[in-house]
């Protein structure tokens, strides 16, 4: 990277009036110190001209479109794939580099797939100019293995999910919320479908993000239906693990499950070593990972759960244990806010590591 | 077993009041024939004299006592542990066969565990007079497991659960929807401790079943805690799996998670067999087998969930994937109704063995 490039950058949100983008200003907002010169605000053109309060100064949403990207030096995108597959190269064209959240370029050999705390050397504009933030429930436990891994060697991953509605977007949260209201009061769950007409009853759409009812029910299905019976969702969680860590061998399988949370994704882990890894070994790790809580006091119970640590930035591990049957396995739960690490917070971080490598 | 032993035999239902017992007394009356000359309710003190009808006849609740066993050939008990462990002993003195859905005997060597489905032949009264019914957690995929391991030879278990509030007893459940009423109509679930806050502000007690808040949140905690940071949960679901398929060498990792559904316990397995497995191979044994019902439409989304399901008695399994880069493996989901097949249902069907071996 030139030196020099990025002194006082321009930064721009792309799709900054959104779930994440609102969060990416929260997170603007809360730093002590930022890096940027002049912090521009992108959106559709429905929620051009709007007027956001960033760091105490009032900037209006232009309209997306070519020209919004003279001058920006770094664009953070958190818009459709088919929007960030059309605008990321433009952004690139006009001389910005992309850091984008969506699924469009994370499987790119020429792109690479971020989390600091885990390849923060991959963090580079070159070849394409794109560099890609990876899905938020792969995300959410990529800090804590990432640790892991430095450290003992990663070999195998056994994942299931337990997925915030808010990772489906401000719709999903908006259902899951009126669902709720729908079967409060009533005493429903112990007979087949009567959650469901319980939402018919309540006027709510039988289009809903979650393929099921969510509300006093889990749905083992995120995101889309992919080749011998696979979710999107499920194959994201393998190929940008091994992505990411850097591990093309990594053996993974995951099933993906929607719970009634609003956000924070968590994961119950079964991690598989080169080596024997013990509880003691994983905690002394954890400690001393900078974005990593340790809720697992051995006198507890004490252990993260979504609703406790949602709004935080790190990644909450908690119910470490070394797999009695597999030696150089430990199983662990994670918990981390799927709108945060898991999205803006991460794609946030590569854009100040791009800024201090100027 | 002496033939003519259980002609028309005497059963009897301990906790028949109870949330278990209750399902117990809806089973029996939803057969069209059951072996029972007599039926006898016992329950606490407090709930003798209560009038329950069971098949069209208005049955008297009487208190728990050593006469109370005197004539029943087969007592089915769902108490407590402490209360099993000192009063099935006393219906085996009195002459009874005790088939119990307590902890209490569960893993005594004298003692079968037994899922008819899968090892009907152990259904005996000898040595102890004691028959185990397993832990609800572990029974909901059992009768999946067991025909699998059949076909396939079973090595490896890595499970994680999605349990419903009622395994932890009515008490629970009435819990989950004051805490469901709680957050209704309210903006909550994107800040840490919201949703506990707002149980508070509803006067709900601190003092929960389920150790956090379970609206909006999920729980990595089932059960108490035992040595090494395991759950007891976790390790019936190791313990019990081993002894019920009859392969003491299996290799067990589960972890028990709780989410806020009210009946229906689901578990995202991942089971390793002697050889390779194809998604066809599982749907063949799983379409043959007259406990589980497959919902796994390649052509879907389909899939079973808790609310779906609930209330039914066969085992519901979907999603049904060949693990990518296990070649041994299968990743799949199953949904039980942990009132009924993960506990009255297969107490039932072992009494019902028992009797059809008169």
């Amino acid at each position: 990277m030139s030196s020099g490039r990025f002194q006082a950058p321009t930064v721009a949100i792309v799709g900054a009036t959104g779930a994440v983008g609102s969060v990416m200003i929260e997170i603007m907002n809360s730093r002590e110190t930022v890096p940027w010169g002049e912090v521009r605000l992108i959106a559709s053109p429905r929620s051009a001209g709007k007027k956001i309060d960033v760091r105490g100064v009032e900037h209006t949403v232009v309209a997306l479109s070519p020209e919004a990207f003279d001058g920006v030096d770094i664009a953070m995108f958190d818009v459709p794939d088919e929007l960030s597959a059309a605008w990321a190269p433009v952004a690139v064209e006009r001389g910005a580099v992309a850091v984008d959240n969506s699924g469009a370029f994370r499987m790119d050999p020429e792109v690479p797939l971020v989390v600091p705390e885990v390849n923060a050397h991959e963090v580079n504009e070159r070849p394409k100019g794109i560099i890609a933030n990876p899905n938020c429930t792969t995300l959410s436990m990529m800090a804590a293995l990432g640790e892991l891994n430095r450290e003992f060697g990663l070999r195998e991953l056994v994942v299931s999910s337990y997925q915030a509605a808010s990772g489906s977007g401000q719709d999903a949260i908006d259902r899951l919320r009126a669902e709720i209201d729908a079967v409060a009061g009533k005493q429903l769950g112990d007979r087949a479908g009567d959650v469901a007409e319980a939402l018919v009853a309540a006027g709510l759409s039988e289009e809903t993000p979650f393929k099921a009812p969510l509300a006093l029910n889990v749905v083992p299905w995120c995101g889309s239906r992919k080749e011998d019976g696979w979710t999107s969702e499920e194959l994201k969680v393998r190929n940008e693990s091994r992505k990411i860590l850097g591990i093309p061998e990594l053996k993974v399988s995951a099933t993906c499950v929607r719970v009634p949370v609003v956000t924070t994704h968590s994961l119950a882990v079964h991690a598989t070593f080169d080596r024997e890894v013990g509880v003691s070994d994983a905690h002394r790790v954890f400690e001393r990972a900078s974005s990593v809580v340790l809720q697992d006091d051995p006198d507890g119970p004490d252990f993260p759960t979504p609703a406790g640590v949602v709004g935080g930035e790190p990644t909450y591990v908690g119910r470490v244990r070394q797999a009695v049957d597999f030696p150089n396995t430990l199983d662990f739960f994670v918990c981390g806010d799927n709108l945060r690490k898991g999205a803006a917070l991460n794609t946030y971080e590569i854009a100040e590591t791009l800024a201090s490598k100027a």
